[in-house]
């Protein structure tokens, strides 16, 4: 696969446990579909916008860059996040987890300052109330919490 | 295997992609290895605190008891975080995303209010200074951000 390979090429084989946990050299963890976990959070409100993807040419973009590339999943080719919908992510700090395998992505973002492709500022606009249970055949019920929406897709997107 | 029979029976299967995003049903879409991510926040430092996964038996003692349950790939068990260090997580909000494959769970964490197995706050404790690149066989190098650490893991988890 095209971003196996590219993982070889721009970032070294991870190391033993130690190394990944105290080394100071990013030796990412890509899982079996090339990818590792980026969580992307508003560098003014905390508020955490989406969970997106990255292979190795996605995550070398994005620190070379400064802006939020990801691997887009769903449509199999890397995504300049922002590209379309002119929502492009300023990273203002990114860091890594303990076993390298995740990036958490400090962002503002430009246009209309939203992250889903909803329109929405945030993709979890959605809460689930705790205390339900899904056994038995219940639906475990969402509440939604009334987040911004700033564009109309269909506008932005055109139609589907 | 167990997580995909499990998700068979305790949660409906995902609907088309307006039902995703505009239902009031969760219906959650697990991955080939039959979890979906989880974003696991501090809710009075709004700090990412880890990366985690959840099948669906983690997510349904998640939504029924109030504490953070997960599935661990690497161990291959169902996870009751802070069952060894007393750690717990007590969740103060559960929240999912527009396509439903993954959620952010603000959590309040007991014990020593350490989440990372390192004994640090959070598994974010290295950041990735931008403006690096790997091209060209060079290393990325991370800068330590001091990150606390609140317990000493030999201690807590025995010898390794």
């Amino acid at each position: 696969m095209a971003e196996s390979s590219g993982a070889d090429m721009l970032f070294p084989a991870p190391g033993a446990k130690a190394d990944l946990e105290a080394g100071d050299r990013l030796t990412p963890r890509f899982g079996p579909d090339g990818t590792i976990t980026c969580v992307t959070v508003d560098a003014d409100t905390g508020v955490v916008l989406m969970v997106g993807h990255m292979n190795a040419e996605s995550l070398a973009r994005t620190i070379e860059s400064g802006e939020g590339w990801y691997w887009s999943r769903s449509r199999g080719e890397l995504w300049h996040k922002g590209a379309t919908s002119g929502n492009v992510q300023k990273v203002e700090e990114l860091r890594v987890d303990c076993d390298q395998d995740a990036v958490v992505m400090t962002v503002r973002v430009e246009g209309h300052g939203a992250t889903c492709h909803t329109g929405q500022v945030s993709c979890f606009y959605r809460s689930i109330p705790l205390g339900q249970s899904p056994r038995g055949g219940q639906s475990v019920m969402l509440a939604n919490e009334g987040g911004e929406r700033r564009f109309d897709p269909a506008a932005v997107y055109g139609k589907d």
